[in-house]
């Protein structure tokens, strides 16, 4: 039986602000990525993830980030590779330690917006990423943009990954993200989403936006929970795949 | 042959600020408590003052903070039982990861400032403190103000401890410190500060502000590296021990 | 005619999270207090809100806080009066600048959370804030609690203030608000609070929780904006004021 | 008779850390670029700096940074041009306020690290902090490097501005700051830089590192103050230039 995991940013409430559903995605996703501080959350936000986690048995990954936290990291920061390095260490231990008293460990490593494109694009970003995970941990698993630097990284230094596809992302050609500016960059219809899922899934392969099959290697969806339209867009691609017996499960177990 | 402890606050500096002769007293120590990026240090920084205790031997301990970087965490905050506890959770782990990558462990957590003076007389914040360390890892002792409250919240949780006492304060009768505000508080003849230390190591008991003779239970002596004269403090405390055939190593060794 | 004015804390959002119903609340009040930065609210959310506010003409405020971002300014922290006095100051000199961008000037200032409930019974903190409003700009107004070391404060230093009333928190018998531990301290009716509000207005009294008639001196009334009821009630309020010929203007004016 | 504004750096000292040495080089300078807490500094530390100033009668200026405390603002950012443009009125205000509560104006806004090389290059990054500046205060002078496209937006945009030369700093043949990665780029020698300082001001021209004569327009030279040895540098400028029988004044008085 085939089975596919649906990663999931979550844990990006800060103090007394809220961001995302968390409650009402956690149910239907199988590993997640929680914020550790630098972008989003703080540490008693980062517990009361890890507790909702627990109650459905979802996998737990780290989501470090540039430290940005008004800018929630999406801005692309001119880090040296030792401060990236240092900064996902420390990023990944705070949410180790807070899983570590729930009597849960990590599964992998997932950065964060512009840390993660920058890391898609320039093999030394990449590369640090790598290296930080390998040095707390090479049980842990990276989680690489398909077919991107990330992944020749993750060879390079040896560590574990797996490659991510975007359920709601149109790919050009060349099996690359179309950018958001461009138009029918993000695909809305739920029905199309879960119909381009389970290709992935089950043929390894989805039309580009140009209309021609392009292979897709992928062992994690990436799925949105942050609104309730979100939310909804999660069960259909669940019981899409679920309806064509593929079981849902997290990659690493 | 007795030994004893010395440990030091270190790892305070912070991005190109720089705080404390760390190499210049690393040699001298036994245990160094190491600032965890809430009130001073951040990852870079933590990662350097490993790599220098690692080059000296010297056994390494958290020193968590409340969130107060301009303040050096040092003023009180009304932070919650819960926002403690996840405190210093989050910055142990962060400083265990950085460690890891060391190949080094953590042998103890020192609370720092405001949070050490308020876990020193509040209970519900000694315990907060006592829970989180256990939270993480029974093995770590909790770095206790000799005579406090921490000792009962230590005691109460089950977590393992050792209690402290300064080399350069003057005690009450009573074997508290005298407060920083009066007087005599603080000792800065080298001389008698070391004569001190080997009466608290060897008698177990040091003359208080007034003249008395008063116990003193420690395991470890806190000392000051942050001046070049804090340092020579060091090493005339350690000559002297070490001349009475006082060895000196960490208590968790 | 009689006149009065409705104040509420606006521009609480920070990066990308969303605090409040500014948007639906702004009609309807007369002066705003806006966070800035240092336990909510950023450089570009702070103007959005004074454009927010000169669309509907409504008087701006500044709204200090101590810096604790993540507690969202609402834990007490021992800061010095010098810190404190260097913190408003520059808060409002932040504020003071976006709305000066816009055309506009500050009326007031009205510290936030934390330090509000601080400066309430603690005269040192009061006096640290009537002093840095002073300093930077005579003409601004001090809005202080009624019957509180505030108005203690903004009187020995000399400066221009105001004392708000809250819309919907009961009174002592001795005219300071009850704990919002104890049952009865917020009242939800929206009709109880707007008779209550009216009350105040005209007879400069209102109801104790104990059902005595006590005197409130009130040139300004706190209502919130933060929830879709909140909005509601000063609507109600604002309803009823204006059926009993009593203006809604900003006290400044 | 002619007359040269020395411009440099202060303020940076952040909470207990100590950065530069501002009170030996104050008496030496007549302007200075104050730190407004994203970069470094905090408003207790600005206040103090100001005071400083204002005891030897220095000009003063903002010094607006991206906000990366633990980057020292050095890291380039990818922010949005209306994020600059809030963020650079926001600290402008945070200082005005503070200087005028010691009853100064400012003269000038000077960006710092990062965001001075960004806008050096950068017309779009360039034109929002021009605009900012513009917005807040049509009298202050924008610091421009010098040659550079700062100078294309203060023009485009309408503010006042200066230029500035460094007078340590190696030019290339086109007028351009030699990149600090080659050799030569920093001039160590007093002497000479002295010499180079004089001929600036006097020829309006400097010998590049190739050895050609090349044309420089300023109206300020930038100096370091964060070192014994920079001091020293300073007043060896200042002696010069006094020899010269060139007026040392801040360039808006």
């Amino acid at each position: 039986m085939m089975s596919m995991d649906l990663n999931s940013d979550m844990g990006e409430s800060y103090g007394v602000y809220k961001l995302g559903c968390d409650e009402e995605s956690m149910p239907y996703v199988t590993s997640i990525n929680v914020a550790c501080g630098f972008h989003a959350s703080d540490p008693s936000n980062m517990l009361k993830t890890i507790r909702l986690a627990k109650k459905y048995g979802v996998a737990i990954g780290a989501h470090p980030s540039f430290p940005d936290l008004v800018g929630f990291g999406r801005r692309i920061m001119a880090c040296s590779s030792e401060e990236i390095k240092a900064d996902v260490i420390y990023q990944i231990g705070a949410l180790w330690a807070l899983c570590k008293t729930e009597g849960l460990t990590l599964q992998h490593v997932k950065v964060h917006g512009g840390l993660y494109n920058a890391a898609a694009k320039d093999i030394v970003v990449a590369t640090a990423i790598a290296e930080a995970i390998k040095a707390v941990d090479s049980s842990l698993y990276m989680l690489c943009l398909g077919n991107s630097l990330m992944v020749t990284a993750a060879q390079n230094v040896g560590v574990k990954y797996v490659e991510e596809a975007f359920a709601d992302r149109a790919y050009t050609n060349q099996g690359t993200l179309v950018s958001r500016k461009q138009p029918g960059a993000v695909i809305h219809d739920v029905d199309i989403v879960a119909r381009r899922v389970l290709s992935m899934v089950k043929e390894k392969s989805v039309k580009s936006i140009e209309g021609i099959d392009i292979p897709i290697s992928a062992q994690t969806i990436c799925v949105h929970g942050d609104t309730p339209g979100a939310v909804g867009m999660i069960k259909a691609i669940r019981e899409k795949l679920e309806q064509n017996d593929i079981k849902l499960a997290a990659f690493g177990r």
